[in-house]
Parts: structure tokens; sequence; C-alpha cells
């Protein structure tokens, strides 16, 4: 049973433009479709999802900063400051809550520069490459991630 | 729909092991147990699961190129092949069938070695972290990337 | 004829300072008189020039993401954003419009991570070490860029 | 004597935490109680502290850039931006004011990436790895640093 | 004269696919039709061939070490091998006979991975990027070498 | 007021062909109409201009030291023997006279071995993508350049 | 006392060639002879020895997972498959006994690429350079090792 | 059929020196001899050979880029330059013409720097190591290539 | 209270010139200044403390190990050995005392071979750039940790 | 038979505080204890040994130099010098004696700066990681080669 | 007695301008100067020289071979194409003559890209630094190579 | 005239062995001989020559250190300290003396770390590669840039 918990979806810089930017590559879903079905899926899990994005890293680490009262996890999709941004990867250490990261498309089969995650050295896992899908599967995999937190605690 | 799905699952070396090894930090679920599940849940999408381990590159190997007979995609965890067998890589490419990499554990915060794969630059996309969690979050993914490509055929 | 022409000019961290910090170094020309400079230039070619400065990342991609419904191509120094700024990039990618990159100094006679630029790999082109001019060639690179390939589309 | 001397004390992200998070790590001092420490210690030297913690690499920059108008001298612990963000190198740069640089943990003895420092370069030195101490050492380091430059100036 | 020659032809993993997948890259031809006219262009120059593949490193080991007790020189398309295999390059080196080493494609052409080889420092020389014509070149090569020794020893 | 102003007009090897060779990559602008274009904006300038290509490295350098005795500044394209030449860079130092580098396509989204050139770290400025454009360009540049020097001498 | 100790000894790919190639190098012992020599060793020690060759990855790593149920600890001359077999690596570490590592040659005074070995870091220790003496030095070290231990849990 | 074949031989920087140096190493045959065998046996297999060498990359560039009015292709050994002239590079890509790379000794047993070609990845293939037949292995491969572009072109 | 403090003050290599070589650079300060001020601030805080200079690094790790008998603490200076010598970190190591580590300069704006220390790893903080200012921030630095372990141990 | 071999034993910095410093990783067993013991098997073997330790690499330098005239062989541990001191690598290869390189711990499962030996590319072998019981396996393997060598002379 | 030698003496790209650019730099030496005190120095020593400079690679190619014939070793300053030309070092090494490798400017305290030489690895010795004294002293380090040479030939 | 000059001889670790380690490779002359050689040539030339050997980094240091009172130059070999010792480095720099470094081997022909000096980027100029020639030609040399100075004081 997972109804007390809550999680914090972060989309990073650019993600807003989703479903309006090169659809033939990154699919018509908008970002706000996105959040509409993680959202239903939390509701059936018994689970708050509480989903924002910004292009301002500060922003950012504000939202997940505050999350440390209230969220149980992290679904993060940091976008082009998985690459560069050590803030963020301090901002999230500093919440010590479990993070999940996920990425649109498989930035393993992209540029060099994007084969390395300033997060994923933190995170309990990542999932790279099934387009918006690849949210609900991060969903999925916090929520068991959680759950077995919660059974082991038991 | 997804009835006319079938799938290779494939084990790299020492997955045999699963649940006897290192408990505390594996989990004590076994391989055979993870490809119940497998077929369990192939069963509830209409698509037929078909599993192999070897700890032997060549049998991996066979049984990829075999799939192209008869697979839809592949699911693999190619273990401590991941990180140096291009000739998995070929072989994997051969089939022109897509690829789904998972892995146990998070490896991009195990040792720099295994932060390289030679499987995720032609994957559809790659799973990493989850425990026995990551197989069926793969097959998932590997689902939905099979239903969309169909989808998008009709 | 440009007359339907209208250009965004960016300009990184730091640069509302020109003309006022080391003079001997960037001269005493100020970001105000360059960005009259190129309005007026803009104005004699038929074509708008929006000018806009910040020292935050988040507030540039939000201008260049605007720039998607108004702007026929962008001229951006991006300052220091050019050696670390992968958010930068994804942002002026994802407007699909052309981008001329341009530098007050010569970036490659200055420290190793300035010869590094995330911007130049798709950018149309570079420029880079003639002061203020840096930018009033810029433009005309830029417009005549636009114009060729208003031609080629006659 | 330092009567004439006004210091800017800039926090990087994530400092605003300092004192609730991870304190078996970073001790129970919080950042108002070290502001208070460095005010104090500003007064009983004749010498005006002004303090400032910001998530936004841009906040920070903008703060930066108004200290030209008053301040002797800038003490700043950068924290993640330390090792990315070169928008703020240029900016403490811009200055032309001595910059002490402090690190609360001894970043020397942490992960790789944390060995660089893009501020290094351009301080006049660099204190690591005392706690709150740091500020205080690194307070005392500047200010020596300002009253030599006055003497010498006499 | 070459009619005491014989020779070993080693096919590396996948190779057994050729002529059946992706035949707009490496053509129509299968192994099979590559050994046959291996061995009748043998058969001409009065010297005898053996041809063998395997996904299996250690089967081509095998059989390379059993080499020893009748070949004049090895023919071998080490295929994925060739960039990870230190023992397939001791068990050449092992059989003290000269090697020839040829690949369908241009492996100097393609990911930067292929373009180290460990059999290339051993072998007599290196063919690369003919299609099946690679194979005829390489078997002259050796021919052509072995036939030199001869005349050497003479 | 440019007139006692004369250029060097420096095209590097394979430019000869220009107009030639790939027109869908490199337009159908030939060398000659360049060389015309440049003639005609330093006439109209008040400024010489003398052109030279060659695809010998010693020919070039021997026209650049020539150019001691006469010329204002360097114009240059080092086409293939930007990457690789340290004699050019060295001539072009030697002869103490401003030099812009051009580049007809934006070598940083090229092959990373082109990212480098020997000429940058001692030219005024870099001019690269804009094709028969950044001649013009450059000259501007160039131009720019020598009038503020002169303006500064005044 | 050592009579409750049992033994694996591994040999990687190509060893069963020794004795027999360059001996001029490798010395005229083969591997049968040093064996019996281990088996004689072992069995003054009150040790069960039990040795195994392979020129197969997996063979290898099946005898390996096998040794959990009934072996003390490894001695493994891991050959070529030591500088590129993380499966091996993760075989042994699966078995959480006690591994010495032995090489015939001294490797760090052969090629660049034999100087890095997946094994060692999970070793107890590596003997390198003593030929076959290299096994009898490695089999005491281990019964040194497991001696130790057993005295540590009396 | 070739008899519309016409192919350029180029031979670069101390080629002209072959068969009366270091005969041990490079044999005693002489670049005359080279030249005459491939002539006869392009005359057999009705096909035109013109050969040339020079000590000069820029002589080498200007025979290249003639090539592009008579020639079919082009088997080259770019010696010295193989490894620094991006220049040759660019000639011969200009030219649009096959390129096979040919070498006498086999490069990658030798010093690292010279592993690396700039003319390989542009090449149809490569031919390295077996002395002057590597030029006969080189013209095959050459005719084999055009010949069957001609097949596919019918 | 500090009373029951001892520290070994660690001169390196040529330290034993400062205040007679370039003045202009390193100051005026002798090293006997330096120690005497450092006793002098020993004293007022209760403190003893020992300095030693020496140009041997084998001198100097004699000491260094001596210090494990009486020393609560180290503060060093390591010079020139601070960039080459593993021993001395290893001597500082097996003291088990707390070290820190100071430098005159900013190494960090020096040569990039200064840019790494084999002490900082180990050390529990490190001061760079203040000049002798340096020593006596580097004493309160190590003086404020022992208290807090004196506070820590109450 | 061995009653004419003397050997010098080395032990680098540090290594005198062997059984007082971490017992609990190094042990208890004391570096006089380690001679004695040496000493003792040297003598049951009929041979000559002879122990030094020093914190002075010139000390070290010394006693080898001086170990021409009357050593068979010398068995070292570097210690910290193994790592940074080519002087000693050149003192051991101008003694033109047979070197055995021993380690206490495994340094391959330690930094990565303790992975490279400037001692092991002149040694005989290498022995790394059995505590106490490398310097007894080294003088056993060091025995062994010097026998070896007695044997061949024969 | 030197009275059959004969040396060339070779100047690389730019040499010829010596004594005119940069004369604070460089003196104000010519080339010509120089070449008359080598030959000067030629003649007191019985010794013919014969200088040449160009700034054609191709060109001191040839000059280098036809040394073959006539000369007992090369002195050469192979000036920018020093660090990029592997056909000048092939050229020096097929003249099997030994060669000394001059420097005017101490070219390790230079740009990094002047550390390395492609002649410095064939070279009998290297000389750098003591401007236009190189000369001479390597006219003396060669003299004094070749009489040696001659000395063991008696 | 030099009769005013003064200059100090230095000769790093194991040079002491000279002439009688590896005479088939160092030659036969000793430390001896080669320092009466120099005190002779200085003697001639009206300058003053103190030479020291030792195998003591310290001791070296210690005697540079000195020279500041008396010498005018340094000539120094470093040996195995060239490429470890910043203290060595930071010594002579403190001298404010010109200093040459020598070799007696060709260190550009042998292992790759010896290609990296600490001393080089310090000295006038570097010679390596004579035998004991080295010595006599930097004794030259740095007489040749001592009067030099001298005379452009004048």
């Amino acid at each position: 049973m997972t109804d007390a918990l809550s999680i914090l979806v972060v989309h990073g810089p650019n993600l807003n433009l989703l479903g309006t930017r090169e659809p033939e590559v990154y699919g018509s879903v908008t970002l706000e479709e996105i959040d509409a079905a993680l959202e239903a899926a939390g509701k059936e899990a018994g689970c708050q999802i509480e989903c924002c994005q910004s292009n301002h890293e500060g922003v950012l680490i504000d939202r997940i900063q505050e999350a440390r009262s209230w969220a149980s996890g992290i679904l993060i999709n940091p976008a082009g400051l998985t690459h560069s941004s050590v803030a963020l990867r301090d901002a999230l250490l500093a919440t010590e809550l479990p993070v999940v990261e996920v990425h649109l498309s498989n930035v393993f089969a992209r540029e060099a520069f994007r084969h390395h995650s300033f997060v994923s050295g933190i995170a309990v896992g990542v999932i790279s490459g099934f387009g918006p899908q690849s949210y609900r599967l991060g969903l999925d995999a916090l929520l068991g991630h959680l759950n077995a937190e919660l059974a082991d605690a038991d």
C-alpha cells in the first residue's frame, strides 16, 4: 500500500517545449499530458504527485530543497543540467530522499558529453530512452523502491 | 494489443547465481523467480517470453542470432560482458531487433570501468539500478516500444 | 530584401558591465551603445532587432524559447555560459532557428577552458576577437545567411 | 586599522540548508549563525560585513557585480558552482576586488570532480576543510590582505 | 611453388550471418560462398585451405592452437574480438605462424573503439574495407609472404 | 580613412577547387570570384588587396614573409594546414602583422581534429562558417582593426 | 594445520600450451607438471588441490562458480583474460573466496595493455614474473592467508 | 571488364629511396620496379596506370587534384604524410574518387604515432604490411571496387 | 583550553631561504620570524610549538615520525615535496595526527603541476595563498580543530 | 646449492614503523621480526641476508650501489618511493643484479597513484598483498631465480 | 683528425628571417652570419660544411636525401617542422647518418606543443636554448661524435 | 673575458658510478675524469669550477642554495631527479642564477617518463645525448651565456 507516499517530479530546462518542438524526434505528447498521466497514475497508486518545470537551475534547487519537508522521493529529468550541474546534485543529495533519474532520449546514443551525468552517481537508478514512457517507468521504479523500503522497515 | 509479440530475455555471466550470492546486496530473488515473473507478465500482455542465461559469451551470441527468426525484441542484462564485448554488440546489431538493456545495480554508482557499455549505444534505452524490478520495467519499456511501432505501422 | 526579418540578440552574464570594467581590455563602448548600433543597422537593413542581457541562465533560456514565435534568427554572445551550459545549447537547438555565435575577445588566445564552446557545434558560424565589431560582423553574417535561405526558398 | 573596509560574503547553492542537513557531517551550526559571527567579527575589526546566499547563479552574479560600488573585498564559498561556473569566475574578475575562496569540507579529499575550481585561479587564496571556522579564517585572511594593501599604499 | 602450404581461415563471431543480415551494407555473399571461393583459390595455388567460424572465443582459440601441428599460416577476421581479446592475440602468437588480419568493412571509418586491434601488432599485415574481396586479397598476401619465406630459406 | 592600407589574402591547399567540387556543400562561387569581390571591396575602402593560393605550404610561407615589406595585415584561410602547420604559425608571427583567420565551413561542427587551429592563438580573431561571406566579413574585421589601430596611433 | 583446506587452481586461455611453445621464453615445464607439483605440495600441506584449464571464458566461470560449494580459496592465472574480462572478475567476486593472482611473466615489464588487471583489485595479492615458480609461491601465499584467517577465527 | 579504367598511383615522401635504403628492412625492390609491375598489371587488366612520387606535399596535392579530370580511382601510399597531413586528406576527398591506402610495413606494429592515419577514414580500404606486394594487392582491391561499382551501375 | 596541546611545524625544501630570495614575490619576512611568531602565538594559546625545516625529505619524515610520541597535530608546508612525495604522505598518515597543509603562494594560480598535492587528500584542510599569514591561519585552524576534538571527547 | 648467495633486503620510508602503527591494518609484526625471520630463512638456505631501512632516498641508493660489490640479488619494498623515484630505479638498474619487488598491501586495490611502480619494469618479478609473508615469498622467489641462473650457468 | 668529414647543415622554415625579425628576442645575428661562422669553424677543423635553408618541407627532404652520397652527418634546426613532420623524420632516418638537432630558443620553456619533437627520438642528441651559439655547440657535438666513431672504427 | 666567473657543477644520483657500470653503454670515462676535464677547461677560460655529486636530493639542494653566494651559473645533470623533483627545480629557481641542463644519454630516445624534465622549463638551455661531451658543451654554453650577459651589461 502506497497511500502515504508523495513524490516530486522535476523537469529541467527546455522540457516545457515538449510536444511542440521537433515532434518527429520527441513525439507530440506535451509536458502537461505527461504530468496529467503521472498524477493519474499516482492517484491510482494512492500516491500524491507534484510536478514542476523550470529553465532556471536556481528555481529547481529551491523546489528540491522544499521537498525535504513533504516528499517521499524525487523523479527527475535534469535535461541539459544533467551534464553540468554540481549544485543540482548537491541539492538532491541534501534532501536525503531516494532519486530516480529519467531521460526521454537514450543519452548514451547521443553526443559524448551527454554520457556523463552528475545525478546518476547519487540516484537509486536511471531510465533512459523510452520517450514519455520513461517517466511512467520511473514512477513505477520509484514507487517500487519506496514500497520495498517500507516493507523492510516493517 | 500485443498478442503477436515474442521476446528473448538474455541474462549474462554470473546471473545464474542470483539470490544465492551476497543476498544483502542483490536480494534473495533467484533468476528462476525473475524468469517466472517475466513469463507471467508476458502471458498477461499476450506476449511470449523466452529466457536464457549462460556464462559463455558464445552461447549468448548463438541465442541472440537465432532470435532473428522468431523474436520481436530483446531484453538483455549483459552483466560483465556489458563493458567489454564488441561481439555481443555486433550480434544484437545483426538481429535488427529493438534491444532494451537492464542492470540490477546502478552501474553509474559503481567502479568507473562499469560506466561504459558497448550495448547502450545501440539500445532503445537503458534501465539501471532497480534490482529484479529492472527486468519488469525493461519488459514494460520494450512492450511499449513495440506497440508504438505497431501503432505507427498501422 | 530583408524587411521581413527579425533578430534576437542575446548577451550572456557580465556583459552588462561592458565599457565600465577593464576599459583598457574591453574598450569603453557600453552594451547600450552596442545595442543601439545593432538596432540602427537593423533598421537600415529593414530588419527588427530585439536585444536582451541577463546574468541568469534561466532568463536567457526563457527569452530564447519565446523567440521561436517571432524571430528569424539569433545572434548570441553566451559569455561565460559558452563553456558550461548544455541547457543553453538545447534551448537554441529547440528554436530550430539559425544561430550566430560571437565573442568580444579571441577566446582561442585565452585559457584552455575557453577553447571549447557548447554552442559552436550547432551554430551557423562563429566570430571571435573583434571587440564590439564582432556583433556588427555577426549581424551581417546572420542577415547574409537568412537572405541566402530566402533566396534559396524562392 | 580597518574601519574603512567593507566585505561581501557570498554563499553558493544549498548552503542555506547548513545545520539542518546531515548534521553529523556538516555540524549543527546554521548559516544565520555563521553570518552573525562574521558580522560580529567584522564589527570588532571596524569592518562592515554584508552576507548573501542564493541557489541562483544569476542572483549571485548580480550581487557580486553590485559589490563593485561599495565593497573592499569578497569572501565566497561558491559551493557546487565552484566546479562548473565560468560566469561566476568572470563576475568576480570583473569586480577587480580581492577574492578569498572558502569551503566547509576539504574538497581535495572528496570526488575527483571537486578538485578543480574555476575560482581558485583568480583568488588571493583558498581555505578548505575547517567547517564553519573556514569562514572566520577566510575573513581574517581577507582583512590581512586588505590591510597589507593599505599599508603598501601608504 | 606453394603445394606444400596449408592455411587456416578463422572467422570470428557473427560472421556466420554474412549475406543474410543487412545485405545493403555487407552484400549478399554468404560465408559458405567465401569459404568455397577461398578453397578454390587455394586449390589453384596448390595450397590446402581449412575454414572455421565460431561465436565462441574459446572454440576459435582451440582451433588456432591445433593449427600449430599442420598449418603454414593463418588468415583471420577476428570480427568483434579484434578490439577486446588479448587471449586471441596470445593464441595467435603461440602458434608462431604468420598471421594476416582481414576485415570486411573499413574499420578505420567506423566507431573509434574499432580503430584499435589487439591482432594487428602481431600480424604480418592488415587488409580492411574491401568486403568479401578482403579475404581473397588476404589469401594472396599470405601466400606471397609464405612463398617469399620459402624462397629466403632456399 | 584606409587609403594607406594594403592586405595580403592567403588561401591554403585545395581552395583553388572552390566552386568546382561538391557545389552542394561549398556553393558554386569560385576562388576567382571571391578574390575579385575582395579586390572590389578593397578598392571601395581605399585599400589594396593582393591574393594568393597554393597547395604548397612553403609557397604560402614565402608569400607571407614577403608581406612584411608591404602589407598592413593578413587575411588567411589556412584550410587543411590550420590543424597541422606550426611553420605557418611561425611565419605569420614573424611578420608581426595583424592576422584574421577565416573558414568557409564551421570547423567546430566538423571532425574533432578540425577543432584545433595553430593559427587562432596568434590571430586578432577568427570567423568560421559563413561560406564565401566569411572572407568579406574577415576583410571588414581586419580593416576595422587596422583603422582602430591607426586611430589609436593618432 | 591446513588439512581442512581445498583449493581451485584456474589456468586461463593458452596455458595448455605451456612447455611446448617458445620454450626459450616460457621454459620447458608443462602445465601437467605444474599441476602435479601443486598437488604434491598440497598433499604435503594436508590440502586438496583441484586444477582446471580452458580456453573458454565460460568454462572457467562455470568452474569458479562451482568452487563456491567446496573450495577454501582460488589460485588463478587468468592469462589473456586478465586484461579484458569483467565477467571473470564478477565470477571470482561472487564466490566470496580469497583469490591469489599469479602470472608466469612479469606483466609490468611487457606491453602497456598488460599492466592493468581486472582481477588484481579484488585479489588478496598478486605474484608476477617467476615462471612456474609463481604458482608455487601463490599456493604458499594462499595457504598462509587461509591459515591466518583460521587462526584469527579461533 | 576494366578497359575504361585509369588509376593514379601516388607515392609519398622518401619512397623514391626504396630499394636503396635499409634493404634488409624494405627489401631490394626499387620504386621503378614497383611502378613497372603496376603498369604491366594494369595493361593486363585493360587499365591505364599513371604513377608519381614527390617529397613535396604540394606537388602530391597538385597531382591528386588533376586526377579529377581523368582518373577512375587513386592508389596511395602517403608515407610520412599519412599521420600529419589534413591537406592531403582534403585533396583526396575533393576528387570524389575511390581511394585505396597502402603501406609497405605494418604501421600498426610500429611507433604509436603511426597508428593514426588521416587518410584511412576517407578510403575505401587499407592494406598494410606486405612490402611491395601491398601495392599489387591495393591495385587488385581498387580494380575490384571499381568493377563492382560499374556492375552496380549497369 | 589548549594548554595540553603541542604542535609540530614542518617547513619543506627551500623555505629556509624565505625573506632572502625574491623579496618582491615572497616578502621580506624570514623563516625565523615566522617561527618566532608561531611560537609566540602558541604561548598565548597555551600550546607548545616546535618548528623544523629541511631540504632533505628523509629528515622531514624522521621528524614527522618522532612527532607521534609528543605532538597533538602537524602544521606543514611541504613546498616542492607537495607534488611528488608519496613517502611524506605515508609518514603523515602513519602519525594518525591531524594535519593542516599551508602554502605561501596560491598554488592553484601557478603551473599546472602545482595543482595536485599528495598531502591534501589526508589533511584536515588546506590554506593557500596568504604569504606568511598562511601559517598563522593554519595554526588557528589546527588549534580550532584540536579543541573541537577535545570538546567532542568530553 | 645456494651457500654462495648473499642478498640485500631494502625497506623504504616509513617501514621502520611496522608493527607499531595501525596494527589492525598492517598487523603487529615489527620490521625487526621480519628481518630476523629473513635472516633465519637465509641461514637455512645457506645464504647471507643483509637488511637496511631508511626514510632517506639517498641512503637507500648508497646502500644499493654498495651491494654491487657483494650481493647476488636485491629484495626491495620501496614503499612510498615505488611510485615516484626514478633515481631508485636507476640505482637498481646500475647494480645489474636481479631485483624482486615486494609490497605488504595489495597496491592494486589501493589509490590509483599506487598502481604504477618505477621498479616493476626492471624487476624479475613482483609480489604484492600478503603482509609480512610477502617478504618470505619474495626471498623464496629470488633464491629460486638465482639458483636457476646458477643451474643454467653450469 | 677530422679532415675527411663533411656536414650538411639544415635550417627549417622561417629561419631565413633570423636577425631581421624580433631582434630583441632572437638577437641580431643573421642566418648568413651563422652559416659563415659554421663554415669557418668547419675549415679550422678540416671539415667541409654545406648549409641550406628552405620554407618548403619537400626541398629540405630532397637535400637531406642527397646528403646520403656525400655527408658524414647532419646538423638540423627543423624549426616549425620539428613538431609536425613525420616525413622529415623518415628522410633523416633513411640517410642512416648521425643527426644532431638544435634550437635557438629553449623549446621546453615555450608552448606545450613545442615540447614534442619528431626528430629527437632518432637524433644522437639535442641542443636547445643558446641562440646562434646552439649551432656552434651542435657542430662541436657532431664532430665529437663522428671522431669518436672513427676512433672506434680504428 | 671570463676570469670573474665561477660555476657550480651538479651531478645527480648514481652518476658517481660513471665509468664503472655498463661501460658499453655509458663509456669508460669516470666522473672524476669529467670533473678534472671541466676544471681544466675552466682554468683555461679563467673561470673557477666547483663540482659536487650526491645521491641525496637534500644534499644537492643544500649545495645549490649555497651557490647563491659565490657562483655565476650552474651546470647540472639532475639524472633521475630530472623527472620527479619539484624541490630541485625550486632550489635552482631560488638562486636566480642561469642554469644549463645536461644529460649523457639522449633522454628523448628513452622511456616516455624520461621525456619530461622539471628543470628544462627554468633553464637557459638543454644539452642531451653526447656522453661526457655533453658536460663540456654545457660548460661552453654556460660561459657563452654569461659572457653575453656581461657584454650586455657593459
